[in-house]
């Protein structure tokens, strides 16, 4: 009983940890760009970036290895880090890259994320790159976690610990170092301009509050959850920045709530996938007014057509996706690049209230670990 | 009347496009080598190869861009390039490629897969790469298609006309044009030695008589759809080179049948989609006895205490997995890179007859069109 107790108190006042990670979200934010940005100045300060500044800006490609959600970080930080820096990047699955003969050549930066920094692929794919020479750059939330002490230089999520086992606020704060880290980079490259710049951590500093506002769509997400709870599938499609978020959303929906949820690049779907759509179907759309809007109301047309469920995740005021949609969870505006901040909140708090409608034990689901300490 | 003899006389026999097509496969697939293989003396011509080699031989880069089951022959073929010639090889949605701002160094070659040749992303993809400056090689199916007039250069997957919208013969003949080509310049810039790349060749020039041998399961292959055929989900999991190939497999059974299946490397599901496996999931597992077997197989146990129904897709002769799986479908051995060519064919095989027992219209699978000219 005491033991229930403690929890309970450690829950804060919410039912399951998950949904107290999902709701620290703006302080974890907050407290991973804490202290590393100087908006007015237009400076990003990161120790283990600036201490090994020039293998950044000399790197002629990026290996981005990692596991699981984390690996959903890395694919944003592929688009992130290409558009901002122009250094080509290659995102692995760690068990893939330990088990093959990686191309690593001289100069070449692996970027290895891990929440717990003791995933056990990842932890093997890092010691194979540095016994070829790379240089490793780790992304980790535990400190003095095993990758945290393995790598030569990192930047710590402080995202606080994450219990639940379906990870979530781990994500937006990888997400939010490596973006850092791109502009940063980019800043110095000459690619983006100090006005831009400013105008991104202007931004970024506003990031908390519109989480704290997409948020507040959780009771209308329960009434969502409470029509597509019995779905068997679902699909979830993004394009550019928030494909990556589709593959991340419906990672979580099999999590917790075994629904068999899969994500594609949403033009993908033309290629196969849209066999499966039909009237039993709920297909998650990120439909955002940055981000190819006018392609994405295309697909969510060719959806409607084979009669799917659409559930919109939307720019604040949309209307065109609204008028097409069966459901449409808005989202606060923000630039292109940070809109995968924004619009995974929706589809984490969809996945939790599904699950938590079906009876299942959010925390700690079936056949998972939080750490994956084995291969 | 006419117009069902006419199709009858077409499908020579089988009951649809598909089955013939994959029984196609040993022909299509020596149609593909042959005249490119001189095996005694050790050389591989292909004329559109031979002609721009330099790029080929100095390039930094390789990126290769396709959609749908052309995407998963890039992403064999990513394994395979890097593998034997060191280079580094991205492959890339082409709906997501052409609306980014990709990157293209100079001397980057990029290669574009697409069976009709007509596909509308991967087209513009190409005229995107070629504003910037690239080389773009084409890997198309039908002559003169606009994709194979739209490129610099490229080599011609001899697959014959392909009816069925699932693409089967296509992909087949698309990893042995890749596979050619990885070889051949391996063995220009010294990697792969004369011996080695002789033994490949003589290796390759078995294969159509291992894909026939491979099509003698297909009785048992029909026993096993029987068995699952009402599952309303499944996973389809491989590593390496076959990791794709489980994608693969994965989207005919989507196609065709319409059951939602998924692909994934093997070593991933312990990051998220092991939740989803009861006794209601079959899983399919390309467990060859090359590819890191003994892996494999470790994954094989963790399914199979969740109460998973495995299908093994085996080496001849296996008995450890054998011992695990509920069903095992055995392949010929080959060497490991050219094992994709022999494990596709039993999940085509699969698939087919899943989708024949459920009903569906094989050759004409809903929503799907059999190239994709629009976007």
């Amino acid at each position: 009983e005491l033991q229930m107790n403690l929890e309970q108190i450690e829950k804060g006042g919410y039912d399951h940890f998950m949904l107290k990670e999902i709701y620290e979200q703006p302080d974890a934010i907050k407290d991973t760009f804490r202290g590393r940005m100087l908006v007015e100045q237009g400076i990003i300060r990161m120790a283990g970036v600036d201490d090994h500044f020039e293998k950044f800006l000399q790197a002629p490609r990026i290996i981005i290895v990692a596991c699981g959600t984390s690996w959903h970080a890395g694919l944003v930080a592929e688009y992130i880090f290409e558009e901002f820096t122009r250094i080509p990047v290659e995102v692995e699955y760690a068990s893939e890259f330990r088990y093959r003969n990686p191309i690593i050549h001289k100069g070449d930066v692996v970027i290895a994320i891990s929440q717990s920094g003791e995933t056990a692929d990842t932890m093997a794919a890092i010691k194979l790159a540095k016994g070829q020479g790379a240089f490793v750059f780790g992304v980790c939330n535990v400190v003095g976690s095993s990758i945290s002490r393995e790598t030569h230089a990192g930047a710590y999520t402080h995202a606080g610990p994450e219990i639940g086992v379906a990870s979530t606020k781990a994500f937006t704060t990888q997400i939010t170092v490596l973006t850092l880290m791109a502009l940063k980079i980019s800043k110095a490259k000459g690619i983006l301009s100090k006005t831009a710049l400013h105008r991104y951590l202007q931004e970024m500093e506003l990031i908390p509050a519109k989480v704290e506002e997409a948020l507040k769509s959780n009771e209308h997400i329960k009434a969502v959850a409470e029509e597509y709870k019995n779905a068997s599938n679902f699909l979830y499609l993004g394009r550019g920045y928030n494909f990556p978020v589709a593959l991340e959303g419906a990672l979580k929906l099999k999590e917790i709530s075994y629904i068999h949820a899969e994500g594609y690049p949403a033009a993908e779907m033309k290629h196969g996938p849209i066999a499966l759509i039909d009237e039993q179907m709920p297909v998650a759309v990120i439909a955002t007014r940055k981000g190819h809007y006018e392609k994405v109301v295309s697909n969510i047309q060719e959806i409607k057509s084979r009669k799917g469920k659409i559930i919109g995740i939307v720019t604040q005021g949309d209307t065109e996706v609204r008028g097409l949609a069966d459901y449409v969870i808005e989202v606060p505006e923000t630039l292109e690049a940070l809109t995968p901040l924004l619009t995974t909140i929706p589809l984490q708090l969809l996945s939790y209230h599904i699950a938590v409608m079906l009876g299942k034990n959010v925390d700690q689901p079936r056949n998972l670990a939080k750490s994956v300490t084995v291969e």
